[in-house]
């Protein structure tokens, strides 16, 4: 069962939005069995549609659209769609009734553009839209499933997981798809392809193996898809493939798709530690980092964005005089900062940033990205680290929290080695 | 000038990875005047590659491709590209000595697929990759130009600013594209459009309005495209119509594509304001999105990610026996943890959070989601909102943070009300 996403509307196209409807859809339907076939961004215009329909239906037993269903004029999804299925539009009740009780509750009067929300193609099953007023379209012609809905990511959202899901699943009509991924540190993506060549070459014919690199992390993936074979068999295949990748590639890799925070978050649970952060340019990006991830209240204990040059004076205590002998972004306020951050947040490990983010504050020793990190370990030993980033505000803010968690992760592994007596990872 | 681009991996398609490479194309593009006409994500297949390419090039005079470009045997796109244009590989001299200096430079041994990533088709000019092993690929066939890009993020950027951009303004074939954006805060799309439809209505051809919605927040754009205007005179066109928008929408706009944290940071510099945080369930997220705006040194000075209840209360202060009375979720700590903590910053506004992120940590009483926001204000007073927000961590975090800007947006906007005794915003 293939399926195809089209999303209407010049805001991707243009680059204001970045398409994330599409991947959660990707992901959400992949898990229920459906593959994605294609995304394609297209314009609003009714000849951009018109010709991604038609193509889409050549490839696709599902077409998913998204976008275009506001009630202002820029929006043109559905008078197209009527065009497509040459049908006209008629009053859906159920729809006028939410949008009724959307506008009561809010107290604003209903105008007729509102009113036309609930206007509908007489050829499909409208899609109540429990978070906003424009209802979503299902459509059925030639054994292909046409769904159309509002581009706003909650209403979406809520519209696959309460109607078009339970509906698809009803149908019955899905492969089997199993994944499984382990990420894989600090083994460049050639070597690693070289080290299970052999492995890779006899797969069988379902099963495939994809490489994702990012950064110092390497995601290796298996997919299975089958439609004679249960998920548990499949399941079990694929655990029996990536055994024989871990004999190969050593003991550099974690299951699963983790991210660097989860991996640090991982081993700071083995080695019982604590981390907290105190944070200058990052400016409380790295706490994010840990804390975004599920059950990081058992190491991540806290931080101190000193933000201003008096906070890491006032709050951490950093020599005042620094400031105006090598200034807020040098090597010696970094070690204070992660030093003193230890000893005042009560934790193990302490990582420290300051730096230029940008784009503005540079001077002619600081370029705009000159960051240093520090990083103070559980014997008081602090390391710093002088870098230099390149890109947006936004991109050195990243940089240096990747850095920065690269730095622990060593840390933690050369801890490992020691108390394990086996050799570190390089 | 139309442009497509074509990005190739399974990792779009199945959502493991959401695609910013192409947001980041569109809007370069855009800003020299080229316009997409598609965006495509397909499959890492020599059919899926072939076909797009086949349809693209009926409607595009610029390809571009991202991916598929690495060393492992699922990188296909060179390949297919060799076949697609008829040709063979032979080997580049410059990608190969890139290759050898970035292995030595590593202290890592070429294989035989390291080597291979130098050959290239004949029929092309190999792009040098300042960041990667990978050679990029522009070809000119039939008047189309085609460019093959890795799809990793900053190898793509650094091949498109250091090559392709400068090579396609040297060709001088676009038409001037210009935008521009105003944001509004807290009027529906539909009562926003309806306000400015006579406006609507009388533009001319060549411009073209568009409602970007986004929680209370909606961006107008207005697009202005022509061959035989010049920018500056395109801009001034916009501008006016802008200034017709503004009359009759009133006092709610900002000028730009702003978010809600770069329309406070506005307000705050107007009205000389700080800010500071205090985040247990955000974790730092708060005070991320606040610096992460450049300049904004100006009036965010700090935080404290007080994770732990410990830290609530030795950082901060909040009483001790709130935990076993009411609970660390709880409007009493919430508001502690804005009064103390504005008096621990030293700042005029102060933000807190604490609540259940989820996944684990909820109770019989405190379900997932539940979020107190406290604020509190320059003269000393707290208001603290009781939150039900609903879905994954991720969203509870960002939902917090942005009920936690809206209520102190409220706060600005009365403070400006009261000093200028115009009527407040609803």
């Amino acid at each position: 069962m293939l399926a195809e996403i089209i999303t209407i509307g010049d805001e991707i196209l243009i680059g204001q939005t970045v398409d994330t409807n599409s991947a959660w859809l990707g992901n959400e339907l992949n898990k229920r069995g459906i593959e994605l076939e294609r995304i394609s961004s297209i314009r609003d215009t009714p000849d951009a549609i018109t010709t991604a329909l038609h193509e889409a239906r050549q490839r696709a037993e599902i077409i998913l659209l998204t976008g275009g269903l506001g009630p202002t004029n820029d929006d043109i999804t559905k008078q197209t769609l009527v065009d497509y299925f040459d049908t006209e539009l008629e009053k859906s009740d159920e729809a006028l009734n939410n949008i009724k009780e959307r506008f009561n509750a809010r107290g604003i009067d209903l105008l007729q553009i509102n009113i036309d929300q609930a206007l509908v193609p007489a050829n499909c099953i409208a899609i109540p839209n429990s978070k906003g007023t424009a209802p979503g379209m299902w459509f059925v012609e030639d054994g292909i499933i046409y769904v159309s809905m509002p581009g706003v990511p909650y209403e979406m959202k809520a519209m696959m997981s309460e109607f078009v899901f339970p509906r698809l699943e009803a149908l019955n009509i899905a492969d089997q798809i199993v994944h499984q991924t382990i990420t894989v540190v600090n083994i460049p993506e050639s070597v690693l392809s070289h080290k299970v060549s052999q492995i890779e070459e006899d797969l069988p014919e379902h099963i495939k193996l994809a490489f994702l690199p990012h950064l110092n992390l390497v995601r290796m993936r298996l997919t299975a898809k089958s439609s004679s074979h249960s998920t548990a068999a499949l399941n079990d295949q694929l655990s029996a493939y990536f055994d024989q990748i871990k004999e190969v590639i050593g003991p550099s890799w974690f299951d699963g798709d983790k991210s660097m925070a989860e991996i640090i978050g991982q081993m700071l649970i083995e080695q019982k530690s604590s981390l907290g952060s105190i944070e200058s340019c990052t400016g409380g990006y790295m706490a994010h980092c840990f804390t975004e991830i599920p059950g990081s209240s058992a190491y991540f204990h806290g931080s101190y964005v000193t933000y201003s040059n008096q906070f890491k004076i006032d709050l951490i205590g950093v020599d005042e005089e620094l400031f105006t002998t090598v200034g807020s972004v040098s090597e010696e306020v970094a070690k204070q900062m992660a030093a003193k951050g230890r000893l005042k947040l009560g934790v193990d490990y302490c990582i420290a940033a300051t730096g230029v983010a940008g784009p503005t504050g540079a001077t002619e020793y600081k370029p705009i990205g000159l960051v240093y990190i520090g990083l103070a370990k559980p014997n008081g030993e602090v390391v710093v680290t002088e870098n230099q980033f390149k890109g947006s505000r936004m991109q050195v803010i990243e940089r240096t929290a990747y850095m920065a968690m690269e730095m622990l992760r060593q840390a933690l592994m050369s801890e490992i080695s020691q108390s394990e007596q086996t050799p570190a990872l390089k």
